[in-house]
């Protein structure tokens, strides 16, 4: 993968949406660090808090959990390089100046297809504009920095074909080709299995293993997992085991053998399989990871060091990319 | 009106579209004008050239409209005092920050409900992001500098109701009064007839009596107007004599009362009258005026000059405003 990646710039958004938990960073968090350190590659984290402002109830504060998200993230080993970037998505006007832009060349039919939309029509909800436009403001947000590879599921690859036909349009529109056209690495989102044993984990359900809470908390949610009714010395399936499938989302290899092994052999119960599983847990997100943090939770200036270093060369591909949609546009009156 | 307005702050929108004729000059630049000169009374301009963007096509170069426009608002007598603004709208991102405040709180049925869309899906032509969503950025404008009082004409009155509406649901929304509930100041908007006295002035007619071309054009244009086949002798009728009613549209009432006396006194010939409106318009529009205007467009080191001071203060008032959002929000991680 990494050569097929080369000089590429790689922009992943995630939203900020309260404490995080192990299915935010399977899905998101994880491949986006592996993303930052692969050499030669310029990988860009938006932190998308315009989008957690459309949300039709906000249950989190959204400040907080944009530093949980960036704390997150570099504790968990983002690469911090020069040549990577993290860009807080609120602080970036030139987005919605992109958007404005978009918006001249692409029609509400266009919009009126969106899944989101078209779901909330047949729930007969109301549609907020923010809803309704959210496409456009999500392709400005892939294009304005310069991304030509973007990382989605396969459950978003409709919006990497939106900002497609909306870069188009605009393209076509202003006669100019101002962007790469970004292309999609389709990954494996595989559902991360709430703490009941049941539905996929998620805030809203109550059954999620929380990131970075303290060591005793993560030991209880993972003692109460819900398991069946065989005695320890049963072989066991582990594909049917709720603790392995946990422990599969984010371990090494070799503690996922392991453990697949064991259960598969017998004479391994539960319990076992439990300790284990919170023994990884702590590897991962404990000790070092979790102090770290804390840290930066507790004492952010490191963090703003970091982010205002990251935000000037930000703005710096910002401004040049819209001064050059400007003068196309002729929008270049007094500019001071 | 002087003692109804003290102590106000009104906000004027125009937008640039080309070379300007009578017809803007009455129906927008000399209202401007005249709130501009009343003391004790904010009077702001807003330079819209993002609507002009957002037409269907453009024909005119928007930068050059652009400084056409201002030029030609200083020339003809805005008063540059220190209370008074000029803001040229595509310099304001804070704008469209707050029509993405606003979207998150208003449902596309209101939007569906426009004049300008409906009238698109009743023709069956496409409606573009920045049609439908167009009074949402004309809320943000009417806002964002704290404008308390906004002329409108008759058939501009939805561009206010709307405001209100955004307004009161944003206010609701966000549990903060942020901003004034601007209110309408109603304005006369006579139609002026185009030099053709059979349609309104306007540039696609190509009927139009252009502001600050050489009076030689001018006078051409004026003695082409067509009349009736009245001899020099007989009495007119001056609300049936065009000639009569475009120097109605601008002159002095000394002026326009001496010619309607000469009209229905009889004696007087269309050729008279032609003479008169010609020196009338010079009066207003020639000399010094048209002097300062192209000295504004030639050496636009004063206007820059000018224009900066303004802006300064436009992006101190947008600024404030913004960040007293973006705390209602919480929107507030690491704002630097």
């Amino acid at each position: 993968m990494e050569a097929q990646l080369k000089s590429c710039r790689i922009l992943t958004g995630v939203k900020p949406t309260g404490d995080l938990h192990l299915g935010n960073y399977v899905g998101a968090i994880k491949p986006l660090i592996k993303f930052s350190q692969v050499s030669q590659q310029e990988t860009f984290f938006l932190c998308a808090d315009w989008h957690s402002l459309a949300a039709k109830e906000i249950t989190f504060s959204i400040s907080d959990s944009v530093s949980s998200l960036i704390a997150a993230v570099i504790a968990l080993g983002f690469d911090t390089k020069e040549s990577n970037g993290i860009f807080i998505q609120s602080h970036y006007p030139q987005l919605l100046e992109l958007y404005w832009y978009f918006a001249r060349f692409i029609n509400t039919g266009l919009l009126e297809r969106a899944h989101a939309y078209k779901a909330s029509v047949q729930e007969n909800t109301p549609v907020s504009l923010s809803l309704f436009s959210y496409p456009v403001l999500m392709a400005a947000d892939i294009t304005l920095f310069g991304s030509n590879k973007v990382p989605v599921g396969k459950d978003q690859a409709q919006h990497l074909e939106y900002t497609s036909d909306i870069l188009k349009s605009f393209h076509y529109g202003i006669g100019k080709e101002i962007f790469p056209m970004p292309e999609a690495i389709f990954q494996e989102t595989p559902e991360i299995l709430g703490t009941d044993g049941i539905h996929k984990m998620s805030k809203s359900r109550n059954n999620t293993l929380p990131l970075f809470a303290e060591p005793k908390k993560i030991e209880k949610i993972i003692k109460s997992l819900p398991t069946d009714s065989k005695t320890m010395e049963e072989p066991k399936d582990p594909l049917k085991t709720s603790i392995f499938l946990l422990l599969k989302s984010f371990a090494s290899e070799d503690r996922v053998n392991d453990m697949s092994q064991k259960l598969q052999q017998g004479n391994y119960g539960y319990g076992h399989a439990k300790q284990d599983l919170f023994f990884a847990f702590e590897d991962t997100f404990g000790g070092e990871v979790r102090k770290r943090y804390l840290e930066l939770k507790k004492y952010p200036e490191d963090l703003r060091i970091l982010l205002q270093k990251y935000e000037q060369k930000g703005h710096e591909i910002a401004n040049q990319k819209i001064q050059e949609i400007r003068e196309s546009l002729d929008l270049n009156a007094f500019l001071f």
